[in-house]
Parts: C-alpha cells; structure tokens; sequence
C-alpha cells in the first residue's frame, strides 16, 4: 500500500463548500505521480523522456463523505492486479484526521506510447514498481 | 437526451496535449448546470437558494479517445431513473467533428440539503426536468 | 471593444464562496480564444496549426468587487497598443447584473513561435482582428 | 524569505505545454497557504474560524521563463510592507534546476472580515509573521 497525503486547498472546494468531485481524480493522479517518485526521474521522465503514460481507460468512484477546507486528504493506494499492459488500482481516500473513507476509486490504466496512443507492454521497472503495492485478490475485496 | 457543446479550453489539456482525465467529469457538471437552465433561477437558484444540491454518489467512466485542444466536445446526457431521492444520469461524450465516442459517464447524483447534506425527496420541479430526458431501459443499455 | 458573457460556474469559487483570484485570469484567455473565433479555424489554428502563440509577459490586475456562485461575468476587452511583436490588451470584467466593476485587468501578450519560444512580428491577419478593438490613448485612461 | 518548492503537475500546462499563465498566481497563493502553516491552524483557522481572509486587491506579473512539466518552481516570497490592513508580498519564482527567474509577482492582499468582506486591522500574530520576512526597501527593489 502506498500512502499519500495532501491539504485541501482553499481553491479546490465548490460553492457547496465541500471539495468539488473532480478534484478527487486529480488527487489520485497526484498519487500516482508520487508513487513513481521511485523510479529515476519519476513521472516525469517516464512520460517526457520515454514517451509512455498511463492514460485511464475506466474509473469507478464511490463518494462516502465530503471533505472540506481545513481537511487533509489521507489516499491509500493498493495495486489489484498488474496485466500484459493495464494496471488496476484502488484508492481508497480518508479524512486524515477522523479516518473517515471519503471516496473509493478503483482505476484501470494502460501503459501507451504517447506520441502514438498505442498500448505497450508494461515495461519491468514499471512492473516492479507495482508489483510492490500488489493486494492478494481477496483482501482486495474486503 | 439533452445535448451541450463545448470546445476544449487551452488549458485542458494536460502534458501529453490530451485533454486530462478529470476535466470530463467537470464537463458533465457542466453539462448539468446547462440542464439546469431550464428551471427559474437555474442551478445557481436551486443551490444558492433553494439549499439543495445533487452530490455525486458514484461514478463509472470508460474512457474510448481521447480529445485535444481544437476539439468541441457535444455531450449527450439521458437520464436512466430518477427513483425517490437519486437520480442516474448517463453522459456519452462525443467528438463533435468525426463522432467518435470519447467517454461514457454514468453518474448517481442525490437530491441533498446543502447545510446539513441530508438526502431529500426529489422536488416535482427537478423532476419533471429529468424526466423529460428520461429513456426507457432497454434503450438505455443499447 | 469586444464584449464576451460568461456564467460563474460552481466549481469556480473558493472556500470563501467568492470566485478564486487567479480564475480571473481564466476569463481574459476565455474572451481572447473567443475574439480569436473572428479568424478562420481561431486559436486553435493559430497556435496547432501555424505554431504560433501570445505568451502573456505581463499582466496588471486590479480586483475592485468580488464575483459569486450565481453571477454573470461580463468582460469588455479594449487594444490599448499593437506594436511590432507585442500586444496590450485591457480587459474589464464586469458583474453583468448591476454593473459593478469587479476586476481591470491589463495583460502585455507577445507574437510567439511555440516550438521555438521566439517572439514573431504580429501576422497581418492577427493585427487586422487586435486594430478592430483598438482604442484611442486617451480614452483608454478613462 | 520564506522559501517554498513544488513540482509541476501533469494536468497544471496547456496546449502549448507551457504551465498556464494562470497558474502562478495558484502557485502564490500556495506559498502564502504553507507560510501560514507556523501560525496554530495555518491558513485554514484563520479563514474558517477567525472568519479573516486576504483577498488580492492588486497583481502585478512579470513572466520571463516557461515552465514545464518536470520541473520544480522554487518559490521565494519576501514582504515588502505590512500596513494598517493591508501587506504588500513579492513573490520571485525560479526553475530549481538552473535557477532561472519565471515570473515576479507582486501582490496586495487586505485583512478582510470575510462573512461582511469589510477591511481589519491586521491581527497581532499576523503582523508577527509577515515581519519575520520582511525585506528593507532599498532590497525590496535591487
């Protein structure tokens, strides 16, 4: 499991007051980036130098409860399975402060070649890399 | 089906010049908020007056092509159910210029009193407003 | 003077309800990439198709009103000066139901080769769009 | 001089793959959320129980360097002046890599009530912290 935590920012919340729904995926892509922090020249060579990402292609997102300014956003990212070239993530987002679950996301990518769109291989680094957050199947489900 | 157009913004892109993952989810609230329109007062009315909101419970998007700056996005919104105090929508968001399907968005929104976020009964207004986008069952999942 | 309307959306204002400073800024590239639809294929073929671009290397922002959830912002955009590769533009955003003025907003863009980040002389057909809105010296101090 | 550092987000360029111009002025409002942190609750008690807020009353922006994605802006925010109830900040951001200068804001923020959005006198303890990076004038401008 890879935790990730981030402050709310005073721009992110909507005239509810309440954190706006997209900004949750932007919080997973934010984990994202962080968890390639492991890798040399983390996301950013991965994508710029390399010419791969990791485009989404299906998102499920379960809203449980708000979060608010004030609050820090607690993302705990599991990796469900890892394919020939998709990864299947989920993250679970808690209110740091009362562990309260805010939203769960469970996230498909596949690597691609940017400058083509076509799907890769997952290169082993990668693949390593993932492989170190990888969940049995079953606890994945409890 | 209510339709809304839009072009994507310079800034919508993200840095492999693909318009980024969460902005669809920002397009189909404004898609609802364009919806909306058709009520007195709008959904700045049915919020900022009225106290009610429709938070987003859950989410599924499948993600099919991608869009780039220059691209309009036409967004076609059919409302699957509206039950006692949840409504589900779904969004199939297409390239206007080729018609190829970009993302598809099934979203369950709420009706919810905004200063306490206690679910409520669908108002009669809000839902004649979805009815009238209501499509039968089977056509829904064609 | 190039007028362009556009609602406040709900994800556009900050913890304070008040719309977020730097959304302003938002707007003016929002009016620009609408002036620009007077040019055939607009901003998206002058900056993906002819690799040019206006960089803005500086911007004066006066903030005299707060805009909400709810307003309309109208921004009415002056051409104070075309020079040889610069342009300086004056926007006025206006709250469009009583006429308070929220924010003056002068912006110093300049003729840009993207793949190169070197500025150009300002084409014919862009100074021709830019002179349209040209205002007196005198009356753009007023 | 207080000093803070952020990455360049994947979602945070635009078509041009350039980070936007607009968001700069989030960058800043992110330095002043991480200067608040040395005050008990940081910038989120103060707007959200002491109902006090900073509102920009005036921007000034000097763009001089892109960023891009993969690098690092390294912030350094002095203050140049703590009024009654107003403080003027300069915020000078450069490319951590090789300490090129981006962009030079300089801002204007007014302690401001923000249920009556009325002026304050600018409270003790933040008068403490803004003097603590306050640059003689003569610095201010070199």
């Amino acid at each position: 499991m890879f935790v990730y935590r981030r402050a709310v920012r005073f721009a992110e919340v909507d005239a509810a007051r309440l954190v706006f729904f997209s900004r949750y995926v932007e919080y997973c892509h934010d984990a994202m980036e962080a968890l390639f922090a492991a890798l040399p020249g983390g996301y950013e060579d991965f994508t710029m130098r390399r010419d791969l990402g990791l485009p989404t292609v299906r998102l499920e997102i379960e809203y449980r409860a708000p979060l608010r300014y004030g609050d820090v956003a607690r993302l705990e990212t599991d990796v469900l399975r890892v394919g020939r070239t998709s990864i299947t993530l989920r993250h679970r987002i808690w209110r740091d402060a009362d562990d309260a679950l805010v939203t769960v996301v469970e996230q498909v990518v596949v690597v691609t070649r940017l400058s083509t769109l076509v799907p890769q291989p997952v290169p082993d680094d990668v693949r390593g890399l993932f492989d170190a957050h990888l969940v049995p199947e079953g606890a994945a489900r409890s």
